[in-house]
């Protein structure tokens, strides 16, 4: 059997969904986690990973001591990013399902290895999450630039599900009396504790109090 | 070079954590949507997915026109599960982090095949998420049962990582004047919405009322 090209086998795949941009972007800027599959030695390893966009690349980061994210350069790795807005209880137990939204990528591991490129990249990601805090940290050192390695992918084989609203029942289901509708989920992000050992004087920051997921 | 056991590439990727079975356990029973991780052609696909712990085995379904699961039996798969507590400020940007709960498993994807067995997994699954509601609802359809491939693979290599608390910063930031601290993360489960549809005079029950992510 001939393997197929990714596209093909996304297509395939993923049929449902939509390959909306502004759909999948808006679903990656909710939800920093992602989960990223690798494949070792012919069997995956999905590892939970702070993901960022920035125009049509998502990137994402981690140690350079990791043998995973070293070998997988130039590898197919698929991510994943997805949030729970509900969970949807049917009249039936087939019909239950979640309300969520996804975006799924595939692509092949750009390594970022400029020292100068991926220290604006670490900065865009955190003035993302934290707008205005990275001029205020104590700056990025070269040995820690190069501990840290970034990967990339185009967000280009790339599909968004989004599913919302009420149950969709089989239509003679309707008659039967059960409670049927949605518990909302959502993140909640509670006031931000302060570290016992920051210095006097120091005020909890904008960024900290206005972060939000989803 | 030689291929290695899953078991020992495990414990060479993944030698941070816990192989402590109850925070495995405890991780899997607090989040019902885990990533689970396919290699097709070589590459990987990571899936949102419903998940449940029996025991000492994780069960996850879905349906069975997808050929991925029906091509996955006997496969080696990834499943992870993670959950986010908080945003970790510190000083400097390297020392960012997140605190989350994560369990990740590996395992050869097994078949639930036995129409009997399908459907008692399929009752436990709903009677942990929605204690009572599964005897209230319409019940099951060989068609349906037909129609849903359930999965299972033994939590035997697997490891959890939990990270808590203030940020661990390098020694000498702690006398940086910027603002270090936790921005507390968790999921908001809010009242339930009936559907329009529902026939007169139900109640919302108690198990959509209680139902708690976390």
């Amino acid at each position: 059997m001939t393997a197929p090209t990714e596209r093909t086998r996304l297509k395939r795949l993923h049929e449902y969904g939509s390959h909306d941009k502004a759909v999948i972007h808006a679903i990656l800027d909710a939800m920093p986690v992602a989960h990223v599959g690798y494949v070792m030695h012919g069997a995956p390893i999905v590892t939970p990973t702070l993901q960022w966009r920035e125009g049509d690349r998502v990137y994402w980061h981690g140690s350079a001591a990791s043998r995973m994210l070293e070998e997988s350069e130039d590898m197919p790795v698929s991510l994943t990013v997805t949030l729970i807005d509900g969970l949807v209880l049917a009249r039936s137990g087939f019909n239950h399902s979640i309300n969520y939204r996804s975006a799924m990528l595939f692509g092949k591991a750009e390594k970022v290895t400029d020292a100068a490129v991926k220290t604006r990249h670490l900065e865009t990601f955190m003035e993302q999450i934290l707008p205005g805090r990275w001029p205020t940290l104590r700056p990025m050192s070269a040995k820690e630039l190069k501990a840290t390695t970034i990967l990339t992918i185009p967000i280009d084989e790339a599909s968004a599900k989004v599913t919302t609203g009420m149950p969709k029942d089989d239509e003679e289901d309707y008659a039967f009396p059960v409670w049927a509708g949605v518990v909302p989920v959502s993140f909640s992000i509670r006031a931000p504790e302060s570290d016992p050992r920051n210095l006097p004087g120091l005020d909890i920051p904008t960024h900290a109090k206005g972060y939000r997921i989803g």
